[in-house]
């Protein structure tokens, strides 16, 4: 039977072997007494395997609290753990209770994240994976061969659906591809979503009908299951192209179901990350939490930007948009969601170290107070990334290209 | 209008008040540039507000990496936050990403966990909490003035139904109250859901036109929702009692929705748990978290045990249990679950910290490797709490009660 395999980084006050034995067994059958029933038929194609390990570094201080090294010592390894599909099949909430459940508890460990998952061919089958990802993305925006250009409204809450498309009308005849409400605004009290979804469409419609040009709109439509639905099909009806899910608030069970739906490209929020990522020795790493969602059938998904203005290294957002890019369930692929702090000024770097212009690139300021307005914003992130591409400097791209020329003299904080 | 109070742990590099603002201002209408459009009537109706500053200690290590101070020192303060209601209404999914967003990103901070939050009146009125809580689960099961006592189908994965109800008839002729399915167990290769609560409910069923005693089985529902549903009804055709679900791995959107059913008690497993709460500044503390699935509906939720096999301290645990013991939403109350590496020897310390029996309480090796066999076990279990109550030591149960003495001389490490 196929197995899907899980990669670990882990810090162990014990001996390797031992502890990730004890994981292994913890996540297929274990208990603290040896139990009637336990045959070693019944282990031998429900247990858990140990792949590999490889071992790191020695540590003299645990990287977490729950566990007193007798030596001392605390050795760091890398392993390698595998289960036969039989044991949770295609149910996506069992394989993350079995990959990323008690294990966090043991006291085996001083240190434990899930870096990658390996998934088998079999899930190929049977789970289509996003159902627009990148191409999909691109034929609902009709842009292609450079990044989507995006916003997010600000400020996050407090705006009339009023204030809101006459924001959104501004942006879409200053040429922006993509517009996304921020994650803490769904259905509040002085903008209701419906009546968020009538003003904005209607602003997108008309600029459709203009121009050719629809611009991707993501609503948050973040809530109960069936309120999800209900704003997902609001979306439909108006002609909207995209949804958005806060994907740690809502959960994969309800987001999947969302998915399945088909119509809407979904653009998932990673907010609530930090929380099982910023600590380098417990929880999870993106490489293997963009896989979970793209089993749901997310189609873009927040990587963070380089040089953002949060904690994360470049070199971690790197390793993320690479991850989003490889193709898997039958060569599909996500959208990187690149943001936070960007406005132009990092698309060189971006695609030195990505090599890609397959990003939904996200500015905010950047746009709206661009000196000659968010139209020069929007012009000037073209430019960025056309500049990028050539492999110009930020000063040459910005003696070339007017516009982004004004965003340096303004955002440039070096 | 009313507002919502969060309370974090916080550890910063900065000054107290201007990191508080931060994650105020973030979390409902931050942006690194000056926008049009937030006027002061705007900020002061939807902005956060920072109510309260207690400083601690101050280190000279940062607890978790990502920003690093100029002067070397680093501060710790308790504080508090606080929203409109209007910002998010009862939306859980958009209450969730406003309270533990993207706050843990920001590098204003160096460790950050949200401890506690306090629910306006308001959600009284919408949210009804758990349909069943501690009464409810008492009723279904028929027992008083003490603790349920349950325990684990163990091993977790593998067993045939047959098998599974060949081990049930074994438990509820020993006077069990409660059985579980381990949470690596969904619908597997060789235990088909709908089998197995066929062949598991059959034995109840018998037990209970014999006896008048009706065991509760939570059988793992845990899946994309509308398999949930399907599960859930199944469950309620077989004349079953409860359904558990994985909580972290489903989310609360589908999580919500199955406990609105009603039908059934829904047991609230945390696996996942330990990747965001582990680390002493980074993530959630149990006492917001179990108000969340309180929200949700959920009617019984793991708090670990005194003396556990993982790696939580006593102190965390009892916290956890009077937690979830404190009435909120009409008074209703969520049943804390007690379990790991629990045998009875725990009683009369769970008993003297917690002054309650209103648990259920989870044992394993304890009662199926009981030398006088699982009715011994589920005995031993019943005399542990007595005795517990009454005040007595280990040692003193052991003399009084034959079954506890058997289970203090195979299962008492000390």
């Amino acid at each position: 039977m196929q197995r899907i395999t899980a990669k670990y980084y882990i810090e162990t006050p014990y001996e390797l072997e031992k502890a990730a034995q004890v994981l292994a067994g913890e996540q297929s059958s274990g208990t603290f007494v040896e139990v009637p029933g336990e045959t070693a038929e019944l282990k031998s194609r429900f247990a858990a395997r140990v792949e590999s390990i490889a071992p790191l570094e020695t540590v003299t201080e645990p990287a977490i609290p729950g566990a007193t090294s007798k030596t001392g010592k605390y050795q760091r390894a890398m392993i390698e753990v595998s289960w036969s599909i039989e044991n949770f099949g295609y149910n996506l909430p069992v394989m993350i209770s079995t990959l990323q459940g008690n294990l966090y508890e043991l006291t085996q460990f001083t240190g434990l994240k899930l870096m990658d998952i390996e998934l088998p061919d079999l899930y190929s089958e049977q789970f289509k994976g996003p159902k627009f990802g990148i191409e999909g993305c691109r034929k609902l925006t009709d842009v292609y061969n450079r990044p989507l250009i995006g916003t997010i409204i600000k400020p996050s809450i407090g705006m009339t659906p009023e204030q809101t498309a006459e924001l959104v009308k501004t942006l879409v005849e200053a040429g922006i591809d993509f517009i996304k409400d921020d994650e803490l605004l769904g259905s509040s009290a002085n903008s209701p979503f419906d009546k968020r979804v009538d003003a904005v469409m209607r602003v997108i419609n008309d600029h459709a009908d203009k121009t050719g040009k629809k611009v991707m709109y993501a609503f948050n439509i973040s809530d109960e299951i069936d309120e999800m639905k209900r704003n997902y099909q609001k979306i439909v009806r108006n002609g909207g192209t995209c949804a958005m899910i806060s994907l740690n608030s809502v959960g994969i069970s309800a987001t999947r179901k969302i998915c399945e739906i088909g119509e809407l490209a979904i653009h998932g929020h990673r907010n609530g990350w930090g929380m099982m990522n910023r600590h380098p020795l417990l929880g999870i790493e993106f490489p293997a939490y963009q896989k979970l969602w793209r089993l749901a059938g997310v189609d873009q998904i927040h990587v963070n930007g380089i040089q953002n203005k949060f904690w994360e290294s470049d070199d971690s957002v790197v390793r993320s948009i690479e991850a989003c890019l490889k193709p898997i369930l039958n060569g599909t692929t996500v959208l990187p969601v690149v943001s936070s702090g960007q406005w132009g000024g990092q698309a060189p770097e971006t695609y030195r170290r990505t090599k890609t212009v397959d990003l939904l690139y996200m500015a905010g300021g950047g746009i709206m107070a661009h000196p000659m307005g968010p139209a020069g914003g929007v012009r000037a992130l073209h430019q960025a990334w056309e500049a990028a591409v050539d492999g110009l400097s930020i000063e040459q791209a910005a003696l070339k290209y007017p516009e982004f020329g004004k965003s340096v003299e303004k955002f440039d904080s070096k």
